[in-house]
């Protein structure tokens, strides 16, 4: 089964219903030159960021509930709100993972399209234990994504920023080799008494082996190397957008 | 009182006793061609790091407690062990900010010396609540050492990252306008049942309007907008080392 949603902004947003609880990749790509094919919607007001202000009367930011750096160019969160718009505007992002199912909100569609934000939706339902039943080829097809310095600077986010982004970030960690009790640290970092043994056994069953041949560090600007090189394997360098 | 201790390959160590509980930040050159002043220890070996093997008979990575990334070129963790030296040299790290009043380990000190990094120690003492008096000025300075891109990439470190560490990350925070929720959030998430009110006042309290002038935002190799800029102020580009 294949169909299409409409998106504010979007060329083609596809769909595809492989199984019941899985979708393949569908990268969005948002643009706003490009001619909407399927529905025009008509252009929502975003709301008001809802901004904090400082005793100096300077505006303060709001990152994401659970923002954290994961690694040159790699950030992680839970679902972005427009109170934090402003902040993710500093990251000058060039993509968005999001692995939650559901269709991008209107007021997030907005700012990815006047920020020239490309997004890979990766809709990975989210589940309650026991019934844990994560879609590991689209955790593969996502990780894709995140090692493509391409894509870079990216955000992954779901809806808290615990679990799948949790689950991806352990993946990029074996695949960077991190020993499985840190990667359990990390995890549960940003888990917390939310922590999963199933999201854990997930990320120690998760093969890296078809991955291993794709450079798993990234570039930084100011290493005494060159570049951040775990593995003695370089980095690509890939042309900017 | 103004004392000097041995250390391998180091200039000169001093550690000025400006009160009680408070030491001046002192800055350690470790350069393995600079000429011993003090005393000249024997060489010692390196313990050999406790490696994690994988399936593959490839070693694991092992970073130190309480690792993360802070932001470009600021990484933060707790205090690194033997077993984590073959991990931190992925980072091409090219100083370490100590906040323990301890004398570096020498396994450390020895490892600091063949990577060429040099260590900025800021002798805080830890605390037990309800006895808090962290000292502001020396923060500080540390800051300052964070805030100066030559020194990049640099290693914030306590003992188990989550207190000093933790201050010291949360004043950087305040200084890159992140409202005090987020910077509380933060905090949390590496001391977890261990906060402190204490900590949090201590951030709040803490006047970043001195050190304003300074950049707070580091540079990324792949941004779109060429640079990680979150005030409209762009960072400095320095020589390198």
């Amino acid at each position: 089964m294949c169909f299409s949603l409409p998106l504010l902004g979007a060329k083609v947003m596809k769909v595809e219903k492989v199984g019941r609880e899985m979708c393949k990749a569908n990268e969005i790509a948002v643009d706003s030159e490009l001619e909407l094919e399927l529905e025009l919607i008509p252009e929502t007001t975003i709301p008001p960021t809802v901004a904090e202000i400082d005793r100096d009367g300077e505006e303060l930011f709001v990152p994401p509930l659970n923002f954290a750096m994961v690694d040159n160019g790699v950030f992680r969160s839970g679902f972005p709100d427009t109170a934090n718009f402003s902040f993710l505007q500093t990251l000058g992002l060039r993509s968005i993972i999001c692995l939650c199912p559901e269709p991008y909100p209107d007021p997030n569609t907005e700012f990815l399209k006047s920020n020239g934000i490309r997004i890979f939706q990766f809709g990975i339902e989210g589940y309650k234990e026991p019934f844990a039943n994560i879609p590991e080829d689209m955790v593969r097809e996502a990780l894709k994504v995140v090692l493509d310095v391409r894509n870079h600077p990216v955000l992954i986010h779901c809806k808290r920023g615990k679990h799948r982004t949790g689950c991806l970030v352990g993946c990029l960690r074996k695949l960077q080799r991190w020993c499985l009790s840190s990667i359990f640290d990390e995890y549960q970092r940003f888990a917390a008494a939310k922590a999963r043994v199933s999201d854990q056994r997930f990320m120690e069953l998760f093969d890296v082996s078809s991955l291993k041949h794709l450079p798993a560090t990234f570039p930084s600007s100011n290493s005494k190397s060159g570049g951040f090189n775990s593995q003695g394997r370089g980095w690509k360098s890939y042309p900017k957008y």
